[in-house]
């Protein structure tokens, strides 16, 4: 029996141990999209204890406590930060098979030195070490991301924000690791959302365009963009709830954007209209700024209208939406095709089951300008798991070309999720050696190691024109 | 190579072994969903031979036969049952990797002390065992449960029961193992299906409310499940078909019953809205009653309407219904729980493209008062075999607490499928054992034990309040 | 560490190698469905070099070239043949676990004796060899046939075709393999897409019969059928797109082939209540002629205009269409199945979603006169590789009567992918063998090793009646 995640943890064959080891272990991470605030890395933010960095705003964990029973006083309520440790420490020994399981140790190992495993036997010993380790000076959020190797950190923002942190990390000489905005216009898109309304008065503020026409808008959007651009900014990002297209004239949609401004609601196919007009604007922007465009989809979000009013979105209450979407998608990527406007394109569904169409519309749009033009994004949120990783990348092994693959992402909002790139390049190693071990490719270990760097972090340089 | 089906069968490291053998085989199995009849374990019904106690009712073994080109008249036919049997034993070998060719073996180990493998060359001499077995005193329905080590059997019953079955068995002191019903009002939900009207005449004479609007079907449910209370039931059962959601109002509402009552036929949206009326006030009644909620659905029922003319249903020809209906069924949740009267519910859906949606929205709705309120069910009926097994655990495991899991049922009319339950709990110790062999979970044996007979049977015993 | 691609290839376990080198390696290749030319057949055509032979009509290996950022103009476009080889000798060693990797690998060992690995280090050398291995004689068609021991080759053809050189073939004592038409009327059917109404007229030609209603159209359908049933023809072919099901009157199917003969667009609704009325037609006809229907469904065709603008049809750019179609599909089965003209039917769906629906569902229409009258047909194009056909053996199996299945295909335009034939049977022995060795069934070997030859070649044999 193997030790407890030793340092062949998940990697089952030698050849995976030698391209984890020699190979994927030591390249830089870049982390192209996360959720990480720019602001506490300028201000080197510091934590008091292990709840604060782990449970403040870490939703995977708050939902694995209710899976478990226990009550939300002691999850986002008034229950000290011990007790909400203690309750945590509870809970995830018996959440056996977990990728939480994983990431919590590797956590605990990487940045606190720990070796045991937690458990309400060891919360106390873990919460004092934790307490003890956080006070150093070099355990802030730059000593954290700088120990964990991170070449690139991808930010996600919205177009209205002054980029003020960022730009002072750019001038700050002495932050090695680059942070760029990215640039997500969801709430300017979804007009048919509470808050849109007020959201357009902010972008007519921040843009400096007056907002009376959809022309206005996507002049507006691009104001921003060139904003962000001069601020680095690469990519984008887009969540699209489920995929739409509906392709309308400038009247209808000016009829629309008037009737969203004066404050009606918008029916379902005026909204598909409305945002299949900026996001094919964006899209062609994007083109035009040599951007990455990122879409997500088919999250569902906030079902729990109760938990939902007491805490806001994002709080661990959303789940997987109903596969679909396929024909909007291609539409989309079609009608920006027909152009010759499609940019560098990344697919992300939270759905598994669509999985091999997007295996095979990348397929369908490819071209030159990138080897990988159009990517099937790393397993998502529900999905960033051993056998989620695994079903990804063996789908888009089968469907693509692997080593063509832009790789790994945190999507976090946490500093020491990190290891999350660890957890990510040991199972393409273990995928990759297991087939090198099995006869499944010729066992050109120097050749094989060159995909595994690339997959784990020179594609998303090339690709991201870091 | 392992002989065939031995004492580890399935159990592929040392650490699963362990778990099985020491911890799993011996806990008492919680068969907390079924279809066995209360009059035959009263009655104590006896077999004559094994095709009356093997294929007298079991549809699964009739789809085998069906597909090895088998007559009709050799499976519901005129056959004799040594003919039926041997067409039987011609077919079974030839599907390798079916479960039905483990159950089979598992059964005429256990019940019949058969060990060698069932064929054309071997059914004589299985036939002759089979019928010099059943003759014994302990092979009759009481016999085989409690050679099987079943605590507590939990059947499925209609609101129109007169449940005096279960009464008698509570009353019978010779009976160890429970025998409780479960309440299934499918037949008073149905308002689009044949047999509607007739039976919300059955209900009226069977709950005394006279049934004129929908506030008094809700009564006429309501009296049905207090008297089904009164014998110790403790769960519902649904079956959905395709997931619905749509409010209607009380006036909209009964001029649908009406209709429905003059014998009209009622849109697929006025269904809609009358079966999310009665859904919701079923909801809310067994959370009053501290009852769990089952949900099946996505199965679809008799497309082969020739057969269904002939048979009826339930006869071996339904098959698996389009995935889908997420947003009825989060809706429907939600509506329970936003006055706090969501009761714990456990989700099945036939289709398996479901399991990811499944596995994320029972932690969208998760709360106090139960570890896993809201779970993900076992593996139901198409997918109750080794592969399905493990991709629901899986998918359990990642997105959820598996440690919380109720486990296995047979969902059977079977009184020999009480093996189903080794089955399972074999892939599970496989499962698990793995992880800890592979450095995935530490190697506390005892700890993981305990998970394990908490998923095998003590999780069900709290969940159910046994 | 096992040597690259050796004779025990993919056959993980003793039992697998002695099942593939002992039964499975020396079976006789029954190729039912493919898209090659009798044309080229006949004429027994030579290829100048590996581009020719390999690159010529691939768009497999047009995709993978895309994916690596290859300019068309290296595709499809004006490059030389050694040009095109050479930037796909780049591409292919990214392209590790793609199931293309392995194809070629087999074909350049099978065909040209290339012991090596394909890269841009060796490409010339693997040109040079081809050049030299295609001037021999043994190496036109008619030679990679013989050498690849096929029995049977049934080609796709258009209802118009004059079978010329099918005819031709039949009367040439020389060809030992057998080649016969299957009968593919997409074209007939496909009242909404472009070329219809110009089809219509070649139909009326080639069958004689004048198209003024639906009632000929059904009758100059089953003139070609007999035309073709004449020629060898055992078997039918439709492209469903999605699985359509409505059922109009004849007046209103007279109303609709009436305006799409004027020219004018049909409905949705009115294009599948015309295709209903034809696959229905054709269904009974099948089934009177004793013939297999094949139906092909959830592909999207051509989702890049651009691209089809400029090259057309089947150049690579496809991709899997929305899963679904459950209830048209199920429909479709037992309308035919109610009078008793279903004919023996293999259904195939693109998205792999429908594998557990395809799984079930032919389990509601089997029936005597075929064992697996019914069949989920091998992993369908996107889904043939490992891990494609190991989900659909392992469905099938789980589902249904494994060893009655009618095994692989090469659904291919090129001479040199009889080696697929390998590869799925290697595949296959492995899963086969794996359950044996794991103790999931009897090591009789002879059985095992039958049921084996009956998937690779003998259940094929007797269900299209060869």
């Amino acid at each position: 029996m193997k030790p407890f995640m030793d340092k062949d943890f998940l990697l089952s064959t030698p050849t995976a141990q030698r391209l984890y080891h020699e190979y994927a272990a030591d390249m830089p991470i870049v982390d192209y999209h996360c959720h990480v605030s720019p602001k506490e890395i300028f201000e080197d933010k510091h934590f008091e204890n292990i709840t604060q960095v782990w449970l403040g705003g870490d939703h995977y964990k708050w939902r694995l406590m209710r899976s478990n029973g226990v009550d939300e006083y002691y999850i986002t309520g008034g229950a000290s930060d011990w007790e909400k440790f203690e309750k945590f420490a509870e809970a995830l020994p018996r959440a056996i098979g977990n990728p939480m399981y994983h990431w919590c140790h590797l956590e605990l190992k990487k940045y606190f030195g720990f070796e045991g495993t937690l458990s309400p036997a060891t919360a106390k010993e873990v919460w004092e070490l934790a307490e003890k380790k956080l006070a150093q000076a070099d355990m802030g959020v730059r000593g954290l991301i700088a120990q964990s190797n991170v070449a690139f950190v991808g930010t996600t923002d919205d177009p209205i924000d002054t980029l003020e942190w960022h730009k002072k990390l750019a001038e700050d000489d002495t932050m090695k690791t680059v942070v760029a905005p990215s640039y997500r216009p969801d709430k300017a898109l979804n007009i048919d959302k509470a808050g849109w309304l007020e959201y357009i008065g902010k972008l007519e503020a921040a843009s400096g365009v007056k907002l009376d026409s959809v022309a206005a808008v996507k002049k507006a959007l691009t104001v921003t963009m060139e904003k962000f651009h001069a601020c680095g900014c690469r990519a984008s990002d887009h969540g699209l709830d489920a995929p739409v297209y509906r392709v309308a004239g400038e009247e209808e949609l000016n009829a629309i954007f008037a009737k969203g401004l004066a404050g009606g609601t918008v029916t379902a196919g005026e909204a598909e209209a409305f945002k299949t007009a900026l996001l094919l604007h964006c899209g062609r922007e994007y083109h035009r700024l040599d951007w990455v465009m990122q879409l997500h989809y088919n999250a569902m979000r906030n079902p729990n209208t109760d938990m939902f009013r007491k805490l806001g979105p994002d709080t661990g209450y959303d789940c997987i939406g109903p596969a679909g979407g396929e024909v909007a998608l291609a539409r989309t990527l079609d009608a920006l095709n027909i152009t010759d406007e499609l940019p560098r394109t990344i697919l992300y569904s939270l759905n598994p089951c669509d999985n091999a169409f997007i295996g095979t519309v990348i397929g369908s749009f490819q071209g030159t300008g990138a080897q990988g033009k159009i990517q099937h994004g790393s397993a998502w949120w529900f999905n960033d798991n051993n056998p989620g990783m695994r079903e990804q990348m063996t789908n888009l092994a089968q469907l693509s070309i692997l080593g063509n693959f832009v790789g790994m992402l945190t999507d976090s909002r946490s500093f020491l999720s990190y290891t999350r790139h660890e957890y990510f390049r040991r199972i393409l190693c273990d995928l990759v050696g297991g087939w090198v071990e099995n006869s499944e490719y010729p066992a050109d270990i120097e050749f094989v190691g060159g995909l595994v760097r690339d997959i784990c972090c020179n594609n998303a340089v090339r690709y991201f024109k870091l």
